[in-house]
């Protein structure tokens, strides 16, 4: 590690969301489980979790690279499923539309990780706390409301009508906030989006989740770069930046 | 008054804040107080207060007549602030653009009516509520901590890149947090802002606010429509709504 991070000037946290604040494989099996299991489709929940999941990254850099007009997460993710079960061979006519629906509103009833509300509040009672998700701000919003999230602001994709880590969705959520980079910390489990945040002049939090992609989890299990705080917990963040 | 409004797809709470939810006129005067004094201009802080209100909605007609391009309102507010002092015969260069910047932040520190926090807090718990307000993003972002006001999620004229009453504005937030405007209810002070609302289709939640300009006040002291709701505090509109 290098010299300790001057947090002197921290006025604001972002937080990537699904994986880094709430757990998206369990909830979106949970909701999936009843789901297959009526219209007997043969897959593990958690498997079609993942399989859900696998096309979330590339959907949103059809966006990102330009060769579709910006397009919400919720959309993509509906569409996405469509893709998924067609891999399972369910047409997806075959259920009403109303069915896939709800189902994929599975994006906005997930579970905070079990210390996340107290870090959560611990933090905001010193720093503006802000999703800067690559969730829409109307799904940000029914998650916050689902799992009690205390946000201060909804930022993220939608503010830059693009998807991190293009430097767009920062730059422009930091905007509007009314935030200077070195006034901003990016909370992350993933070190793509610490990486796109450093390069922008924001401080570097990165959270360990080892298991937000199951028990067999390959990716982000260890630092890339020397972040300004690396933590096990929101809790620890939230001691890291001296929030009792 | 005309039958009772249905409230059954109600989802998310609307506000106007300066004036429904906050005292701004206080607060301005507040801040203001030494600030006169410390510079010697002869001016009753509320008295003061009201002028540079009083150039507010023709600062934001610039930008709904399209005379001047989007500028939020932290910005004009700041431009106002010189008009003002010049008409109390102060140079605005006299003073240090930080001591004016310092003032203009008073804004953001304003404090919410008396019963305002216990009327959100129960009105929270069965929908999502929004300020709607012309103010910035990072404006109503720091009026709320500052005041600890609950929002979900932060809407309003920054969503549409224009001010209310343009349709536009309703529009865009309601757009971005995901609902239809049948399931939004607008709740102002202001009988100009219900009747931009209820064009939309949204219902409309009256609440009184006869000090707002201060004892003296002529405006908004009556209802100029029969609106779904009229209350005189937050908590008077929680009892409407069923939120114990």
């Amino acid at each position: 590690m290098s010299d300790p991070a001057d947090f002197s000037q921290l006025q604001l946290l972002g937080f990537d969301v699904f994986g880094t604040v709430v757990d998206w494989r369990s909830g979106v099996a949970r909701a999936a489980a009843p789901f297959l299991a009526r219209h007997g489709i043969d897959a593990e929940p958690h498997v079609f979790a993942d399989a859900w999941r696998a096309r979330y990254q590339p959907a949103m850099e059809t966006v990102r690279s330009g060769a579709r007009p910006w397009t919400r997460l919720d959309v993509l993710n509906r569409e996405n499923l469509e893709d998924v079960l067609a891999r399972y061979g369910v047409e997806p006519d075959a259920i009403p539309a109303a069915e896939l629906d709800e189902l994929n509103r599975a994006w906005e009833r997930l579970d905070p990780w079990p210390e996340a509300l107290e870090g959560l509040a611990r933090l905001k009672r010193r720093f503006a706390i802000a999703p800067v998700s690559n969730g829409s701000i109307g799904g940000m919003l029914r998650l916050a409301r689902f799992g009690g999230l205390p946000w201060d602001v909804l930022l993220g994709a939608e503010m830059a009508r693009d998807y991190k880590p293009k430097p767009e969705v920062y730059l422009a959520s930091i905007a509007a906030a009314g935030y200077a980079p070195a006034e901003v910390a990016m909370v992350a489990a993933h070190n793509q989006d610490l990486a796109a945040a450093r390069a922008l002049g924001l401080k570097t939090i990165f959270v360990r989740r080892p298991h937000e992609h199951g028990p067999r989890q390959t990716t982000d299990l260890h630092v890339e770069q020397d972040w300004d705080v690396v933590a096990d917990s929101l809790l620890e963040v939230a001691d890291a930046l001296g929030c009792p």
